[in-house]
């Protein structure tokens, strides 16, 4: 296999740890060579989003996702719809971006509930009546589960099977292309099924993000305390294979939350080490 | 739903935090009229263990599982071999306490390894060749997978229908009674495929062990934060109810690690709260 260079890859913000505004994290992002940037709403919201986006242009960054949905599970019928409007603005911000996709991390129960059949539901709904927005918009909705450990607090949904179900549950029966999952290797990488579900996600065209990171041993924190790639467990290598197998040709994003390590460093050595272990350890 | 009464219930001795040595958790169990006890090897290793084990039978206690296998996957074949010879040793202790099954935790990745498919394939080895030892004493294999944030470090069996796979593996084409899973609903309570897989286990005759505690929001610590019964968002209730439709007649066994809560309050107020939670919340 190919060792990547920085032109196949994007990184995503939250990497850099919010340590400095969005103008110099497209500049650090496009100096270091990167094709693409996934921005984060806590930096775009509020600001010229226009300027933003034309900055990122004029950086010849491509944007792959725009981070994140708001969670949609709620323990009222009006919550549940104050997220999805809250999700159709950020579709209308990730399109002036000139965004992929919006990553769609869909919640986990809601206050107070231990329904969490009914939370699945209530993500699924919310997804159906964003879609019909993000395609006039042009903006994929990208579902990315996540690890089960996230399930009670920021995700109902974990497996990638679990994924592309609910993708074909939403599109009934025409295939929708504005619909498609991430494939983030911390999430899934215990999966036992993993190379099933990524071959399944290939055929049914779904796979709209692929997101590297590394799996630490010990895990500090499950929420950020990931890893450098290479520095952890997953076979990075080994899934990438299967990704591309499967006809993903986008580019493979970078995404590390890692507050007690990365983050403390400054942007130019964490880009200069993302850049270094996408040659050799994905 | 009948509210489960102790007598109808074991005791994990990990739930009392090891505050007392095993003679006095059998006492104060049994004195809180519980069924059952389910006693770690870190308890009875170096003890006389037939001792022990009238201890327990004439305080009227079941022995639901021996607590638990050594991993494993090893990074050498001679290290397998050692894991399963210590195995073999953890099943004749638990023959002498007349426990119904081994806890069987199959381990990780082995050190340096990123290799979850070997890690697997050694796990199944292992298990087959502690089979006929179990068989022959008595002892049922009880695989109980673990949730994947253990993966790397303590199971490389997470999912309920991998441990079903993995049973079938082994036994080959004729159904083998002396294998079997647990249910901990700490393990499974996210698994979109649960009910599924507890109704396969059930008709595969596989449901070893149900274990209880919740899962709390937030967690503080995904290893010895686990909550009582009622204190968390997992809907136990309903998981209790499929795995008895599913068949499975034996005790409810409480299992809580939770080092900086119940760990540190008396046993006494451990076993009163959980003889409440059985009744109230699962």
């Amino acid at each position: 296999m190919m060792a990547l260079n920085s032109g196949q890859c994007a990184v995503n913000t939250a990497t850099l740890g919010f340590q400095c505004p969005i103008e110099q994290s497209i500049d650090a992002i496009a100096a270091a060579g990167f094709g693409g940037i996934a921005p984060w709403r806590r930096e775009v919201e509020g600001q010229d989003v226009p300027v933003i986006a034309k900055r990122i242009r004029d950086a010849g960054l491509k944007v792959t996702g725009y981070c994140r949905s708001t969670y949609l599970p709620s323990p009222t019928r009006g919550g549940l719809l104050a997220n999805i409007e809250s999700n159709r603005r950020a579709l209308e911000d990730a399109a002036i971006l000139g965004a992929q996709s919006l990553v769609m991390v869909v919640g986990g129960l809601p206050a107070g509930s231990k329904d969490i059949a009914g939370a699945r539901s209530q993500a699924a709904d919310g997804v159906a009546q964003l879609l019909e927005h993000g395609k006039r918009l042009g903006v994929k909705i990208a579902l990315e589960p996540l690890h089960p450990v996230y399930t009670a607090e920021r995700s109902c949904v974990t497996l990638l099977s679990e994924a592309l179900d609910m993708c074909h549950h939403i599109e009934g029966s025409v295939p929708e292309p504005w619909l498609g999952v991430c494939v983030d290797v911390y999430h899934v990488w215990w999966d036992p099924n993993l190379a099933r579900d990524i071959a399944r996600a290939g055929r049914e065209k779904r796979i709209t993000g692929f997101h590297v990171c590394d799996w630490l041993v010990p895990t500090q924190d499950v929420l950020n305390d990931r890893g450098m790639m290479g520095d952890g467990v997953i076979d990075i290598p080994s899934i990438r294979a299967q990704v591309e197998k499967a006809g993903y040709k986008g580019l493979t994003e970078v995404e590390i939350f890692s507050a007690q390590n990365w983050w403390m460093k400054p942007v130019d050595e964490i880009l200069r080490t993302c850049v270094e272990r996408l040659a050799s350890s994905v």
